[in-house]
């Protein structure tokens, strides 16, 4: 479909010279900007950056469908929330959640999390792959009526490709599920499940019944979480070097970029602004403080309407 | 020095065999079992496995020289341990902290490392892969004359080529510090930095006085560490795939092993015996119920002594 040597699905505009010549930079041996290819580490933020995440998180619909099925086939879980709601298709209890979260309460919400934890406990790495990559095959958006996981901003997944083909490494940080993700990465964006980073439950170990070690999701979720000054902290965990390339498109990624354009040497920093209602969506929510930041600095900021030939 | 196309470093024993009879099963195409390359994933503990471990633990002598640093150059902290110990070499001390974990009671080892641990306090990634690496490079071995990074087991790292050729993925997983290990697995192992899994303390994220963006070492021990079941469940976090081989010498390893073995397609588990008083060491302690193990399960033991034609 595409070669990835070329950003063919980027208008010709400062923003893909941009990009383009910083590649060109840190590639070529005879610049004073050249970057070995062992530290050549590119990090990207999912939701809103990689993938689509509006109206809901995709991995929200994900959770819920979860729940769904536990309370479907455990009549006890129904007693409590957030099992009965969803049950119950209660939609006054989860107009009620999403206004707790618009006023700083978030209870219903954090209820949603822990029920979809209990759903999940026990899961095997296996089993909640397979479970996860099931969900994105065949879970259809209500808009634009394909499978999640072929809402790819494909700009972006050719991005990835170009920077492979450039010697870098590509991680995805996500502040969302980190083995949601790695059910697809390999076949959506060619990186390999290693190199997806994210937020995620704790894992425990235990012998099951037919004597075979296991390794099992549990309910208590991983601190920190990979989001905010998160991100800059599973950075340096996993991949040990500063990235000198990152992309983000909400306020979750801020520090991900100070980061990365922390490098002492030439680096790059991408902010997706989503303003394109036509083919998109077009909000600024939850990136106030990220659009207010490039502004100060130099990031580089791209409008999926001006530089993008195509989102999906 | 080594083609890792085969294993030169290997005696022709029952040992080799097994392991190159497994990793041709594995790879030929026409083999029934046959694994994909993606699922070829190899994990190795690192001290006792893939270098020395004894009279100390390499990594020990690298906490208490830091200790020493800081207490040197700052009298304050001299009014407590472990740094009152190490400044005045009080051999007491140490004798009593010794004797504490032979006894079950590991008072004075756990101040040892929370003193380790305030002595790194605030080192950004950077910093303390120098520091790890300019130890590891010019602290001389007392028993064996040479540099700790030369203290590598040759054929071990035969080994980790081979598989490398033969599209495996190869991790360390440490029960030791994660990025102490980093600063030196490109050079002696060709592991990169990234796929080398441990303990070790959590970070925190800061803006330094020149407005940078850092990631810094804190005082506090990321949990669980890397050992026993922290193992598989560390495999489990950072590679999302189960081993098909894995080497270990300790009852650390069991359930790293164990976890390996459990893979339901055909897989390979190696015990690393120190047997050979003479060109390294010979002991049993901390390895006495992994040895048992293996004798109940298929682990393949590899004999120092008989499997190697030269330990370092």
């Amino acid at each position: 479909m595409m070669s990835g040597d070329n950003l063919s699905l980027w208008n010709d505009t400062p923003t893909k010279s941009a990009i383009v010549g910083y590649v060109h930079a840190v590639t070529d041996r005879n610049n004073t900007n050249f970057v070995p290819e062992v530290q050549r580490v590119a990090t990207f933020d999912n939701d809103g950056t990689l993938w689509l995440e509006k109206p809901l998180y995709v991995q929200l619909h994900y959770l819920i469908r979860q729940i769904g099925l536990v309370a479907a086939s455990n009549s006890e879980v129904r007693t409590k929330q957030p099992f009965k709601a969803v049950y119950e298709n209660d939609q006054a209890w989860f107009k009620e959640a999403a206004a707790g979260v618009a006023k700083g309460d978030l209870t219903k919400a954090m209820s949603i999390l822990a029920g979809a934890a209990e759903a999940f406990e026990g899961m095997t790495i296996d089993e909640f792959n397979s479970n996860a990559y099931d969900f994105l095959t065949n879970t259809k958006d209500a808009r634009f009526k394909v499978p999640y996981k072929q809402l790819t901003y494909k700009p972006m997944v050719e991005l990835i490709h170009y920077l492979h083909n450039n010697g870098f490494a590509v991680y995805i940080t996500s502040g969302g599920g980190r083995d949601f993700m790695r059910s697809v990465s390999e076949e959506i964006y060619s990186i390999p499940r290693q190199y997806v980073i994210g937020s995620d439950i704790e894992y425990g170990y235990k012998i099951d019944g037919q004597g075979k070690a296991q390794v099992v999701r549990t309910t208590k979720v991983e601190q920190p979480i990979d989001n905010e000054s998160g991100k800059p902290i599973h950075i340096g965990r996993t991949i040990s070097r500063r990235p000198i390339f990152a992309a983000g498109n909400s306020d979750g990624d801020i520090e991900m970029l100070q980061y990365a354009k922390s490098h002492s040497g030439l680096s790059l920093g991408l902010l997706i602004q989503h303003d394109d209602a036509e083919r998109e969506y077009a909000y600024q929510d939850g990136a106030e403080k990220a659009l207010h930041e490039a502004l100060g600095s130099d990031w580089l900021v791209v409008s999926m309407k001006n530089d993008w030939k195509q989102i999906f």
